[in-house]
């Protein structure tokens, strides 16, 4: 079988035309995962087509897309964007405004370990295939403007079966020294009248010292509807839970650190949910504590050793019956790599 | 992470022998669709492979497919071909022989607005994945002509469920002056015995005269079994229809045109779909009628500006309950990206 | 549209770094298939995504997997790697360890052909995207040894459904002259308590005269679960099977044959499938016979010729009823391509 070798440094000649390009770039990673039960094997590996162009007025536009060996369906983080002296817009994945700008606490782990890492930001769209959201986005010397719009069908969050929501998130960051500060807003609009819009607010802060970078955020919000199942299914499921928090108002909360000395990074993070059932009579809570501390050591030419542990809280109380918590510990290593 | 950039104009060296080649495109799209109700936002990323290569004897060979970030599964368009004196043999996602040489209206919109300007000719393959279709086309100095198989499995039409078709189609065009006219016939075998053959002609005719490309086209067929409910429903289902049309005459027609002045080129159609049931004792009539308009702006380097509007009318009558009839506008508008 | 042209020949310059590299290849067929009642189109296109890199210590590291126009989630056959002095390991779709080192006998046909040739190992892994297999290897001069391990879900195997099963597999091969035997032993741990662990046992050996190379190999599987209808359905079901062999004993051995001579290969193969269960009081019992032939010929730059028939028989014997027995012919032909 003859091939089609291209090195990642290779020369290329271009004709001095504004050139369409193709980019391709590939991960992977093979390791073990435990599930708090036992061990199982995980590998993967993935490419990345990477698509720019530039219109005759100095525009700039592409788009970019992930294939995968074990679901190309999923393939995910698909978008198209146009960019100018005006910014950026883009379609397709998106992160919400206020993801883009506030951002999640540092993750950990080959795999991500469930991301229970990421506040989890309702506006941001890609679980759908067909259904893309927008963002614009601003770079200024020292600061960031991201607004985004989704066009509901889901909200790309935990909402009830059959809810869906539009999403308009603001966001904003801006550094000086070696502190950032970000703030972001959604409104999610239910398309069921007797639901009141969500609001979320969510701000952040990062402060570099030396080698560590530090992050703290909040966020809040009001009204917002939250499928207990979907929200907990998927690393746990806590028994004696209702199907659903009506109206809850939900914060979340945590810390994370991240640190570099020579070929090893370090990163961690502690974050707090807790969302109460607002409907009337109900004293219903849950809250969700999560641990995480990860590593990754720098093997050269793309690969690394990385490896995370991180414990879960989960408690369920409603004042009536006894509450119910199970915790447990998920953990991963192996090796990761960038082609 | 480490990246392969390939630019478009990249000058590559072979070194003499039949080379095997592996070739990347790319298209994307950005825009809004307005569905008749709403406006929901389209975007696209894709990424085409054509592979190329040349036996000893001077045969060409090689194959074509799509990955895209939306849904990798419904690719489509993958096909297989080998060429030679003798002509050129696809097999895969095929356009049927008719359909191949007849060709469509002219098509509007960024997305294509659900593709109304197309005759949907039975016969043509490439809708399940696992059955392929066979074209034979050879290309003289003013000539084509087109012959295809499909064995069957589904029409690539709108039959009923359950019932497929082996096509035999059979096409050829013709260029004169500015003129060319082009003639296709299908027959269509179901695999239900009560079922007389389907039996479909195609013509069309195409003139140029200056900037302007007008093409007319018209197509009847007789003995076409059509499922209404899948016919329908991708666009607006006309309540009180039946399931299904036995035995229909179908008929349709259209005209359309296309010009370029500048930057800009504009493209519209009308087209027309009658069909009748012909089983004892039914007057049942369908009837639908599409307008279509639509601009396209080129911005240099592969992006242009696209947008279209069509509006549809679709209308039943079977003589003994009131007609019904139901009309809507569909639109788009974004930027249409090439790689 | 632009497009982006690599020549498989293509001189690219590294910079002398540790290069990390993304490889295209890609390979297509079309023709058709008889399935023992009539003959089907077959036509696919495909590309794979090599993908290679070295840490700063000397370790190889890279994946690979396909991507198909027909099916990108089926891809299948994606693995990472990661290698150096002390062997490769191998992680995704993998063959389990005996697989490894025992290998199959020849396949015939354009497109396998139901795989007829292949011994069927449990304990190979790759059938579910999310479940990957690990497999050791080691090359010596003239010996390779492999150890896989397989961590359930599904067996990779006929297993009654909701059966899974642990895998350890290990086996190795030796040449010497014109000679290769080879061996490989796999236990398999099912997860339902009542069941033994089943045992497989394979041997091999090839021998090499001239242009003619032969392979001979017996397997013989102690406590096999065995769901009837997943092994058979595939390809013919024999009415009045059991739903399941409980504690099976099965036995497959078989002889292939392959040679080339100028631009023309042939293969062949005969391979036998027994089985008996020995639930208490059951003298139910399988056979099965596959008959296979095959040829191609280069057409040169990467085209060839290829089809090749088999002939199956399965009969089924359990005392009580009368024996009942099936048997086809299927048959393929068509253009192979490697691109």
């Amino acid at each position: 079988m003859k091939k089609v070798l291209f090195a990642t440094t290779a020369l290329v000649m271009t004709a001095g035309v504004a050139a369409a390009e193709v980019t391709l770039s590939g991960d992977g990673r093979m390791g073990v995962v435990y599930d708090g039960n036992d061990f199982d094997f995980t590998s993967r590996a993935r490419v990345t087509f990477s698509l720019s162009g530039e219109t005759d007025g100095g525009l700039a536009f592409g788009g970019a897309f992930r294939v995968d060996h074990a679901n190309s369906n999923n393939g995910g983080n698909g978008n198209v964007y146009i960019s100018g002296a005006f910014g950026k817009i883009t379609m397709g994945d998106i992160d919400s405004g206020a993801e883009s700008a506030v951002g999640d606490l540092p993750g950990v782990g080959l795999t991500g370990l469930n991301d229970l890492n990421e506040f989890a930001y309702p506006g941001s769209a890609g679980e759908a295939a067909n259904n893309p959201g927008l963002l614009y986005s601003y770079a200024g010397d020292n600061f960031n403007v991201y607004l985004s719009a989704y066009d509901g069908h889901n909200t790309g969050f935990a909402a009830p079966a059959g809810v869906d929501a539009n999403a308009i998130s603001l966001g904003g960051n801006y550094t000086f020294n070696n502190f950032t500060v970000a703030a972001g807003y959604t409104a999610l609009d239910y398309d069921v009248a007797a639901m009141n819009d969500a609001k979320i607010m969510a701000i952040a802060g990062i402060a570099t010292f030396g080698d560590v970078k530090v992050t703290a955020a909040y966020a809040k919000a009001d009204d917002l509807q939250i499928d207990l199942q979907a929200a907990y299914d998927a690393f746990g499921t806590l028994s004696g839970l209702p199907a659903q928090l009506v109206n809850s108002d939900a914060k979340q909360y945590g810390i994370g650190a991240e640190t570099t000395f020579g070929a090893t990074s370090v990163s961690a993070f502690y974050r707090k949910v807790k969302a109460e059932d607002l409907a009337a009579g109900s004293t219903a809570e849950i809250e969700a504590d999560y641990y995480g501390i990860g590593a990754s050591y720098d093997l050269g030419g793309g690969a690394s050793l990385q490896g995370g542990v991180v414990k879960w809280d989960h408690a369920y109380d409603n004042g009536a019956v006894p509450a119910v918590s199970k915790s447990d510990i998920i953990a991963d290593f192996g090796i990761s790599f960038s082609f």
